[in-house]
């Protein structure tokens, strides 16, 4: 699955990359004489390779006089040559820095590197569904109002007067308490997620994660060390009982959810359960962190209240991100929270890049508050719902199932067993379509008959061919 | 020193904080029973505040059964009582998520914070320096060009035609071999170390740092857990011998160095040093991350090579900024270095924030394109020269010694010891006049009779002010 991803790799190359991964292990003293080393199927589990690439470097390092074997057991750290820990200028020219992190991947980011023409892994709308030229034209008018925005860095918290519009949209829209001071604005919704996974989570912290859910998050939160905890959601929701079971028994540090037009089923929380978890978070201290990306984006009727509106002690840290659907290119989203979790992300952001660039910011502000954006949004939801209706028409003759969604950019699959998804993806991406495979929105990596299909980027026609085509490939694959 | 920085503080608020530190870290298990407390001295040291609110807390502990006191020993948990680790709703509404993360923090961006009138502490350049109007109409050319550019993404690297043209410029510039394919594009020079240091630092790593340098990277690198390992930077550049004795001793992982025009000395390390630092480098696997903010900064000359143009086995990471001088609104950066440092940057930016916005960069690829920028940064040198010299006239009557920079925005200087740097501090903030206190630069926090002047920022008259008024208030602290 995972190697399918990726582009065409060089396999001396990462063979190279297994052995220099093992030597700095043991130069920094991380796995000493005698020490016995993972087994070669847990290695290439974790670095993501085949379990031959490992062998090879394993052959090699013992070669090499790195390790030595135990018959039966597996391989062990020699200890080391004083003489030879410090080698001489010129020996050793082939190795090289290697990255700390284990766990650093970004799966979803991989995948859309790929170029196709049939875009339905992107979770993005159409640069053609945006109001362009007017959207043009509004630069040029902020660029006269603040002739010298391209001179001024914004404060690191955001800019003030884009943060009294947002706060008083807020307030306006769910009914809350909120002042500017209890927002931060950041680049784009993902870089929030970053940065409250690195206050609030620590190494073998355990989190609560939703089953399945945004995969980029499992990377950033799998970067930072957690142990997660899958919370399946369904389209009622979550199971409740359990996840007080889950918090009662584990005392997870947060939860990630994303409870309206859920990434990437689509379902919604219902009103019902919002308050009782709320409730649970308070009652098990565990930090709510509330993604709401597609909180605009419905069809029929608005989705219920965040849970944020229903959070009095502080509990739930909702991140409204208009990345999506009002200028993907400005990258603008606002973390909303009490006082004690946005002082620490302002530290945080400080130190991360100082502040999300004043342009964008301003640019976005006089959009946001013109009349235009809510024509646009109108015009934007019907566009999008008959992108829905278009996949899903073209998707019945495919006889898979999924619950149609009420809002959001994606359709969640469940493909019949008998499809190896493994050759139905790399088929797929040879003729052209991208989706995302289920099972790296699965936090336990086990959703292999599940894809999402995104029906926001691409146009009618498009969406109509690349569907159609999508249904026939499976069909050679059962 | 520090306290005096801070915003006032509620004292209360203050020693709940440290009382809900120790009750975090004894219910996530990383104290347990018996565990013995750091001292008092240690923990306020730690957490920054004064003993007192250390000793505050932990009295609260103790009296609330979760601590216990060893005569002459010190503090000690309290096994906990399974009906009470989990108190029901309600009963600890005063509880909060606090942030996981101890290190947590950025002394510049607080003095920053602070509203004055002759701001001597941002090293940022004076936006009237900036061609403002010329940039704002550059601005409406681009959006002319690109109509949909609000409603596209970036791709995580950075836009490929900005790529393709800082390629093309630094390998005439710096006459090295590089590809489009071995630089990131990043929101400022801020962000390229904090996701360097992300990838290559593993708690407990030792790496360099010269004294004094950059306090947010000290900032950043504290928060990832590294030991820092201070090498001095003089007029005429590094001891190289002590420094090779620290790479043969402690093997770092890397050394962040700002060579040219040094924040906040304005030193240059010379041609000759240059070459055998990279060799040093190479011998003891040191990457060393060169950043390069003022490069263009320069006053009579342009400065000696990057290191990074003597390095041909990839242990030169280069970033080089164009933030602070072209246009800082824009915050671009470029990351430059061999395939095995980019391509985990890549996965790290796309962690973090999924690439810096599309605007941003093709706003500044036309600029940078443009005969406007070299008459721009001619302007700019004899511009920031002329502020240099104020600043330098108004400082001979106050008989302190400094190093006259030959570029950068910032002079650096050394206080007679008689003055009182704290008191001095309070003061200048209260009659509106800003800089950064030397300690804060420093790894060690020893050079308390150091402090850092920007003329970069504010006008020429306002600099004479400013300076004068600074010497008047040190008079009375003598």
């Amino acid at each position: 699955m995972k190697r399918a991803m990726r582009p065409a790799e060089n396999g001396k190359l990462l063979f190279k990359q297994v052995y220099d991964y093992v030597i700095s292990r043991i130069e920094r003293q991380e796995w000493k004489a005698h020490h016995k080393l993972p087994s070669i199927r847990l290695l290439a589990q974790e670095l993501r390779v085949h379990r031959l690439t490992v062998y090879r470097a394993y052959q090699m390092l013992k070669q090499n006089g790195k390790v030595y074997v135990k018959e039966k057991s597996g391989y062990y750290v020699c200890p080391s040559d004083p003489e030879q820990t410090l080698p001489e200028y010129g020996e050793h020219s082939e190795n090289r820095p290697i990255a700390a992190s284990g766990f650093l991947k970004n799966d979803l980011s991989e995948i859309h590197q790929v170029p196709v023409i049939y875009q339905f892994s992107q979770a993005l709308i159409d640069p053609n569904l945006l109001p362009n030229l007017f959207l043009s034209e509004y630069v040029k008018k902020v660029f006269d109002s603040y002739p010298k925005l391209l001179g001024t860095y914004s404060t690191v918290q955001g800019d003030e007067e884009l943060r009294d519009v947002l706060t008083r949209y807020m307030v306006r829209q769910l009914r809350v308490q909120l002042t500017a001071s209890e927002m931060l604005i950041t680049t784009g919704g993902q870089q929030a997620i970053d940065l409250l996974s690195r206050i609030f989570i620590r190494p073998m912290d355990a989190i609560l994660v939703e089953r399945p859910t945004y995969s980029a998050a499992l990377d950033i939160f799998r970067q930072q060390g957690a142990r997660l905890l899958p919370v399946d959601i369904y389209p009622d929701g979550y199971d409740l009982e359990n996840l007080e079971l889950l918090m009662k028994q584990y005392k997870p540090r947060l939860f990630y959810m994303n409870p309206t037009f859920h990434n990437p089923t689509g379902y919604t929380v219902p009103s019902a359960q919002r308050k009782q978890l709320v409730e649970l978070a308070e009652r098990y201290r565990c930090l709510i962190i509330e993604d709401d990306a597609f909180h605009d984006m419905y069809f029929d009727k608005p989705p219920p209240m965040p849970l944020f509106a229903y959070d009095t002690e502080g509990w739930v840290v909702y991140l409204r991100s208009f990345s999506k659907y009002i200028a993907p290119g400005l990258r603008i989203c606002s973390v909303i929270g009490r006082r004690f979790v946005i002082e620490p992300l302002i530290t945080a952001k400080s130190l991360a890049d100082n502040g999300t660039p004043c342009v964008n910011q301003k640019i976005f502000l006089h959009y946001f508050g013109s009349e235009r954006l809510q024509q646009h949004l109108e015009k934007l939801r019907i566009a999008l719902q008959v992108r829905r209706d278009i996949m899903e028409q073209e998707l019945t003759a495919a006889g898979w199932s999924w619950v149609t969604p009420q809002g959001g950019l994606n359709l969640w699959l469940k493909l019949p067993d008998s499809i190896s998804l493994e050759k139905f993806f790399v088929e797929s991406i040879r003729q052209s379509v991208s989706f995302v495979p289920g099972v790296i929105c699965d936090p336990l990596r086990e959703m292999h008959s599940w894809i999402r299909l995104s029906y926001s980027f691409v146009n009618e026609a498009l969406l109509r061919e690349g569907t159609r085509r999508l249904v026939d490939i499976a069909k050679r694959y059962k």
